[in-house]
């Protein structure tokens, strides 16, 4: 080799290095994500802030995830658009808030009388679920991940007992989203009130009753100071499903193993959140019983009307457009379905454990 | 720069390049994991492939893992032993297959009348239950990881109807572990039969019930050709939380995002392998009511003598040794603690759905 083409190769072979080095250094991304519950906020936050480490590890700090709470950079009912149009890469929030955009996204968070977190699992990653869902936010430059679940909620907090469905004639209740649809159906007043508020608006009377979480959530917020009865079960969000949001675009710039990565840590999230929510609410469900709330169970017949009541609202929601339709259809026949192997499954065990 | 020093710098960087791509090179590994169950055997099988996939795509081919089978380099039950030797890096199981290390380990998987899936996760991951396994696994060299779940198991085929405790009595059932210890003290005979020769000794009145796991297995297995009854719910296996081992050596080397990766692998398979089987299992019981199969619930009064005996044999365990004790007590109180969650959620609300 002549010297002037060795000192070429060696240049060659440095530039290469260089290149290598460059490319390597635009291959970290410094992402945010925003969600719509106050910074660690227990549960939620939490989750949230999980999610955020977990991709961080996962991928050696090729994404590093900043994670923003509600109102930090963007209202906590704003984030779907901010995502949407790439304000942030991620967010981490609950479908049913944007039923503005569609009513068919309730379904992917939670309805009355729906499915338990095993049986949305089951719908979502087994059967039509994500694939409707990513359908339906397709068109929002969106990709969904489940990225959660409560567990089964509680019915709220109450200054009223109830004893029949006349019981909640001109109850005024916060209670959001297709709860609250059920609730003036059944002749309540659903009241919409920012978390923050429910507190005084339960202690001055403003309002007769609140649903917030459960015992977990509900503590930290002190209602047992301020209700008499609480009540179960949470028939209006039997274990929503919490999600993430990943900008398009983003998602799509990614090279496969952080797709995996994204993908993974939103499922490993989803099983953390709800075994998280069950140890922490039976713990302060222990702490209740020892203030004096009363924890009583709906009526049945109360609960059977609300049932009817819900069942010809998501009928209703279904004829909404061809996509709403779509989703409804799925997600009804899996559950009255599903239902069958739950039935001597979970609930035939739990009935006799 | 002098000529000589120049060309030692190139030199000096090229040699770096080359060091930098060796190490490169020594990252990657090529693991093995044994399995307990055949090859893509539907559910336990394909939840070993999906977690071997998994690290794969998450490492970017940093780790590859390569599955084997039962029996493909080791017997089912040898898994435990080869992982803890060295002889393979991962395995996938069933913690109650190894109760001749310690009884112990049965907690870990299921016990009769034991946690659901959600409980036994809250268990693992925000109680103290993978503190106590790791503590446990440590001395066999063992890391464990919770890696999938089949949900509530069926409690099994049989061509006898039970309609007493009597009827258990001289019953030739195959039951591993502790079902059929709880089996024996009801009277009933305890078979040990491996899966491939049930079918035969069903159809032959070799013996007179198995159990095995749900409608998704089962009905692979045509065991509704040979019996006459399938009984409801599995009380001996409320959902066996199946496991990932790792050699203690082999993990201790990872740097700690590949650490990372492991363990989030387990999760995310832990989620997937249960919604798998509860999509799957009610597909393949809408399947089995179409056949001549009577499906039926155990009496009440035979379960709560189960309960009993099953109460008294744990208890009889928890005496074995220090840390059985520990883990026995850690085990029983929070599944006598949780209930009283689970009573006001997931099951109020499946028995008003």
């Amino acid at each position: 080799m002549k010297r002037r083409n060795f000192l070429n190769t060696l240049l060659g072979l440095i530039a290469g290095t260089v290149v290598s080095k460059k490319s390597y250094a635009l291959d970290r991304r410094q992402w945010k994500m925003v969600t719509s519950w106050p910074k660690n906020f227990p549960g939620l936050g939490v989750g949230a802030e999980n999610l955020a480490n977990l991709i961080t590890k996962l991928s050696n700090n090729r994404i590093t995830v900043r994670v923003f709470g509600a109102n930090e950079i963007v209202p906590p009912l704003e984030v779907f658009d901010f995502v949407s149009q790439g304000g942030a890469e991620l967010g981490h929030s609950g479908a049913y808030y944007w039923k503005g955009k569609s009513p068919a996204c309730q379904f992917f968070s939670s309805v009355p009388f729906g499915l338990t977190p095993q049986e949305m699992n089951a719908w979502l990653y087994y059967d039509d679920g994500i694939r409707l869902w990513e359908k339906l936010y397709s068109r929002f430059n969106l990709i969904p991940r489940p990225a959660g679940n409560t567990g089964v909620q509680m019915g709220g907090w109450f200054n009223k007992e109830i004893n029949s469905i006349n019981d909640l004639r001109g109850l005024k209740m916060r209670i959001p989203g297709l709860g609250g649809e059920v609730l003036a159906k059944a002749g309540g007043i659903p009241v919409t009130l920012p978390g923050a508020e429910i507190f005084t608006a339960l202690q001055t009377g403003a309002i007769d009753a609140t649903e917030w979480v459960g015992p977990y959530n509900d503590r930290a917020f002190g209602l047992y100071k301020v209700a008499k009865y609480y009540y179960y079960p949470g028939w209006h969000e039997p274990g929503p499903s919490i999600e993430c949001i990943i900008n398009k675009d983003a998602y799509q710039s990614l090279p496969e193993d952080l797709k995996v990565i994204v993908d993974t840590a939103c499922k490993a999230v989803n099983i953390d959140m709800l075994a998280d929510y069950t140890a922490k609410n039976n713990i302060a469900l222990n702490f209740l019983k020892s203030t004096n709330i009363e924890i009583k169970k709906f009526p049945d017949d109360v609960l059977k009307t609300l049932r009817e009541i819900s069942d010809s609202i998501l009928s209703d929601i279904s004829s909404h457009d061809e996509i709403t339709k779509e989703i409804y259809l799925s997600f009804t026949e899996f559950r009255d379905n599903i239902n069958s192997w739950t039935e001597i499954s979970n609930k035939s065990y739990l009935n006799i454990r």
